[in-house]
């Protein structure tokens, strides 16, 4: 078995006992799973002894594939619950004010990397609602790899980022990076975002749990499908229901972009899970010039949402210049995604009258 | 340095030395460079001496990056000269009959994994060109990653295949495994396919280069875009200029999918090559379930063509049926992509009159 | 260039146009170049213009990489200072009492996953300094993947933890998860580790560069050594020298063992960086049937410590016990490892005076 | 489940219903099933229907998880049965005349990538005999990324490889790329190597079934454990018994090395299969300067043997001389692995007499 993710306790499982395993090995593994309070099926499988497991027991796979005679483990059910379809049949659609994420319209979230300027805040927010975005993206607490590197402008950052969002009747989502900034990011922000590299700062998730504001969880680097479905869960089972997935790219061998968008997640968990997924094409690829083809393919795919870096002055960003867009090639984005979304069903916001004008 | 690709012989390169290098091994790394015929120019780079080499001279960077005092050794030149754009400006266009793979028109290739039998093949081929496809695919040599699984029909699935393409007006793809398998196939099929696990198969590459007939060369399971695009130019070097290149998903730690379809090596391919670049997410996915999604996400992305997996009876195919779309499901999928091919300026096969009735 | 890790600001770099740029265009990124700071060189790399930026300037490579005309960007200097062998040329020995780790003795560190009762630590603990332990090992604040999972016993746990440890005449490393915790594990702890999935926790790095207890870091699953070291520098630059590094296993695509011990970065790291470097087989693989070949292969590989689960009773442990070893296999491994260690001129602790008797 | 190797037919597996499934559809399954050939056991797993398919039937796994009411499909068998430790309990030992591979003595294969002149092949030859080397390696055909590259002197290589052996009494090993070259590599080596890029190149494997010269199977790139025993299998169905399995480095994200040694594989593969594993830390590194480290790691272990390039002058090498040992290191090499290998109760080449006098 894929023993990646066998740390968890698990319900039900199959124990697939070795060709060569006896008859007495058989026997002790079905006494030691009857007083770990499992109801216990036994069966030939070809060559082999198989023996189910299911019922009110529970135990760590991993640990019993050591025991003696037995080839695998097989487990039957998740370990999440709360965030499968299993457990909701219908989507879970988030609602903020009149913005509603995870229905039939695909939510278009945007913005720069980072809160700079009043200026720059103000001139993207305008930006992007022009386009069409309901929801403005900006970061205040920053994530760095390197401890030289610009860190954020903190509250005053947020605050920025508020009134900007206020006055273009955008919603706002910035990343909350530690327990102790939860309170004041929840004063300034609709949406609270959890970065890849959090995705398994647990103690960060449980406070989550127990707020009542929008999350949207971003996958890690390496994650699973299954572990990001965990985390989610850590957060769900905490009593906050309001929980938004984003893939954001995976790391592989392939260096040429930053990361690689895992485009095949969104119909993937949109099929295990009842959460919204969202696709993040800017860190996805790193460069600017695959974004555009990348969040065209996002709402293709399926995409309840995108969240797209775009800046008023790239080319002077603080951060992650390289990655976002020029104003004129967000809107241009909006136009063809307008095009896109009806082929599966879905709606993108239409132009704004505001927007007549453009560019004069 | 990533070492990842530097087994080739380099002709332009930096040597950055350690910032402890002495002036003696930094001579010493001069005379060597000069000796191999570079014009070297030496500069400090902060703590750093740092050599340039271009020129006449031609080197190993994995091995330099050996020699005394040097840190690295960063190439400036790629190894592939014919594939890249700054050897051909223009899109490689490339034309059987009347179809042009590469140009406005996204082409659509679909059919069964395997010829099976005569009604399999014919039903199939009916359906593929009802719904728009103009190539036909299918498999009469199949590589099997077990010894004791159906290994395809051979020279008699040909015939099925091409008698099935020309009663359709369909051109005909399928795969070639070996060298002595070449004429035999060239006889039959307008496009030659290359199999993932061949991509670095030499023997038949080099033979690929001396024939005419076009090539479909897919990426291999954990292939940099570098390598794949090596590959191409073996065959192109022979004189074959016919390469289309076909992504067919990645290996990573997800085990959802099978593969991981990059869809992001569509745009980054046309940007460092003319070739065309074709999505295969039949076996990019490995599910039925996620393969309408990728099909319409890749030809968001900007793909030139679709290699796709159509059954007329998924259930009772004697491979990939998983992988494999109903015949209705595909008509749909040609429905959705004739919305989304214009959000970038291309067009799709436009709904033959003979499809009236569909369904009746 | 491989843009992973293109976020940080670089000092040095060489920019290389494309083959089909203009001279405007690279007068233009020479001008922008100076603009930014740095001192410029200029020369033809084959049918390319290459540019050399050093001195004072700093930039983002991969903003310049799309300046028109710009083929790609190599950077020169790493991003890393104070973790690097050219800041400091000898290894870092940290000495905590008459423990030195990072010297000529192969440090083991071992114990059981988490601190579960008095009896399981005391017997562990005895267990393990009879084999030849120097530092002991528990967790008292876990990070587990399910909300549902135990999860530690929290400052009773540290208390057992330390109590055993003093007894035993053993230092103790445990973990330390978020902020609010440092100050309590440093209380208990000799050296506090930083786990796999918050290696990024840049909050908690900022927080342990300001105490003087040393560090354990753990790799992240996806981490490249870079990256690593990268956080190493986060610590570091807040002024807390005594950090050892540990490799614990990568994500990689095969599944049989749950990660990759990446033994290969053992001799790596020890090259780029002057840190001790630990290796971990119980996370590495997963399954206590290949812990000990791995704890082998890393001594034989150079590493300077090893860090091991062992349980007294790992059937019944309530974490981990899968990978955990018996005490009699870890003792075994330990007469393995004075063997091999010579080989690389290390020495392992000698078999102690109460070790005579074991097992009787 | 894992789908990546779904596309073998499978006589034993689980069928797991989804939670929502309908009565109806668990009949449907078994109705299904039974018609295909299982014996069928119908259980409840919790909340789910869990459905056992074993005895005389046969299914594609991937196609039955697409099934109405179907949540995942678990294998039961591996879909190896020659390779595997339940066919086979004892290791097979492959004996060449005096030379044994996977008995007590770790067997040591050394030599230049390529044949390049009489008298580099010569001394080398004569070095590595020196230095305890049992077999010796070296490249007559090359399989090269770039079509511009060295190709190998083909026969004439061949010829001066064997012609030194035999001066040295050493058995050779060589490459064979293609099926047309088996015939005339037979003739002059001992170990025929089937390369990474070809481990799935079925029409090669199936041909090397049919000789009976022993054959090394190197492990592809990106090959799981559990792919490349099926492709022993094709060579062991085919009659050839005397199959080893050689790592050489699997492709992660990390590129500081060539590729990621996965040392873990060593022991993993001893307890699924019988047959010997050797390790090749020359490509597995790509690095001279890792080699050594990852050679003794090897053998503490378990390895079998090891396949290591040593060139009389790597600086000059044509091919790989990055990765080559000077025969001074490989010869200290040779004596650090004679102190580890008691350590696992293993023997290696005891000093030659001849070698009295190294360096004199």
């Amino acid at each position: 078995m894929s023993v990646a993710t066998a740390k968890v306790q698990v319900k039900d499982m199959v124990v697939v006992m070795k060709e060569l395993a006896t008859e007495a090995q058989a026997d002790a593994v079905v006494t030691q799973l009857v007083e770990m309070g499992f109801d216990v099926h036994r069966a030939m499988g070809g060559n082999r002894i198989v023996i189910g497991a299911v019922g009110g027991g529970q135990g760590d796979p991993a640990l019993i594939e050591l025991w003696d005679g037995v080839h695998e483990v097989l487990r039957i059910s998740e370990p999440y619950k709360l965030a499968s379809r299993s457990f909701q049949r219908e989507n879970t659609v988030i609602t903020i004010g009149d913005v509603r994420i995870g229905g039939d319209e695909v939510i278009v979230m945007a913005g720069p990397c980072s809160a700079e300027t009043v200026e720059q805040v103000e001139t993207t927010a305008a930006a992007v609602k022009r386009a069409g975005a309901k929801v403005f993206r900006g970061g205040a607490f920053k994530p760095r790899s390197s401890p030289y590197s610009f860190q954020g402008l903190g509250v005053a950052g947020l605050q920025m980022l508020r009134e900007a969002a206020d006055r273009h009747d955008l919603k706002l989502i910035t990343e909350v990076m530690e327990v102790a900034q939860i309170p004041v990011v929840e004063r300034y922000a609709h949406i609270l975002q959890v970065g890849a590299r959090n995705m398994q700062n647990y103690s960060l998730l449980r406070e989550l749990g127990k707020v009542r504001t929008p999350v949207l969880l971003k996958r890690g680097l390496s994650a699973t499908i299954e572990e990001w479905l965990m985390s989610a869960e850590y957060i769900l089972a905490g009593g906050n229901m309001n929980v938004m997935l984003c893939e954001r790219g995976i790391r592989t061998f392939e260096s040429y972009t930053r990361n690689t968008l895992d485009i095949s997640a969104i119909p993937v968990v949109q099929q295990l899970s009842h959460l919204p997924v969202i696709s993040d094409p800017s860190h996805g690829t790193g460069r600017r010039d695959k974004v555009v083809a990348m969040a065209r393919a996002s709402v293709a795919a399926g995409a309840d949402g995108l969240l797209v870096e775009v800046h008023c002055d790239p080319d002077h960003a603080v951060s992650d210049g390289a990655q976002s867009l020029f104003p004129q090639q967000f809107d241009q984005l909006m136009g063809e995604l307008r095009i896109i979304a009806p082929a599966i069903g879905r709606g993108i916001c239409v132009e704004p009258a505001s927007r007549r004008g453009w560019g004069h």
